[in-house]
């Protein structure tokens, strides 16, 4: 017995070092597989509690000026909200995976898109580009915990 | 000689996993600390090059209505270029330190307010709320890698 126990330590502390092996290339793939459903999801703007799924519970967006929304009550008024906006789509494309070492937090750079329509029915155009930062859920899935964006130069 | 693998291994491993324990108090104590040492240089605006060394070599800068500034040579350029903007300020102050579980990444929510006086004099004040991302590098130095900002609603 005495000599089981070195073994068993061992074990333990080989199982604890395991979970530290990330294969980056499959995190990134669900991250983008991800980042892309939701991007499809919010462009039809049906599926209001699908689209506020993809954040975490203590989420942030910030939008160019609009209040800080924060946490998922104010996401939800947020999409719905939009939904109430003439003419109004997202479309965003995501880029640039980085993680953490351990695998577990990633920031993506994004270029987004926002129209809508004035009261005289012209179509507005924002374009704008930002970065999400993402977290690795207990549950092995990917949420949104920030969304910031800006609009672009000018002469861009 | 037999006997003494199993434990060189164990050593290897125990060294190994000693690596990702992480005193998070601390090292938000470094990235809070090194961030007020790098707004106060800011402030001054006088070290063009001390300021610059608190980004990481691919670092991004995100400033609202301006092209996406990449890289060390960018950065010192958009640095020294707003010396000569007149009445050029830039203060800021950040808050919310959140953590990778591993300690290697992480982010800040930031407020900030940078002013310029126009062409009759007249100070211009513009204030910006955004996140930065930071990594702890290799030498354990934390350096920022992502910096955007945007301005909050004028209700606010």
């Amino acid at each position: 017995m005495k000599n089981l126990f070195p073994l068993v330590i061992f074990l333990i502390i080989l199982t604890d070092c395991n979970q530290a092996k990330v294969d980056f290339k499959a995190e990134e793939a669900a991250i983008m597989k991800t980042d892309s459903m939701w991007a499809a999801l919010a462009r039809e703007g049906a599926d209001v509690n699908k689209i506020v799924s993809y954040w975490s519970d203590d989420a942030v967006v910030i939008a160019p000026g609009q209040p800080v929304v924060k946490g998922k009550a104010a996401l939800l008024k947020m999409v719905t909200d939009s939904k109430n906006i003439p003419g109004f789509n997202i479309s965003w494309r995501s880029a640039n995976v980085n993680f953490s070492p351990d695998g577990k937090l990633a920031y993506l750079s994004s270029e987004n898109l926002i129209t809508m329509t004035d009261s005289a029915g012209k179509k507005i155009s924002m374009p704008g580009r930002g970065y999400t930062i993402w977290r690795k859920e207990a549950d092995g899935d990917w949420k949104c915990a920030v969304d910031i964006w800006n609009s672009p130069a000018l002469s861009q």
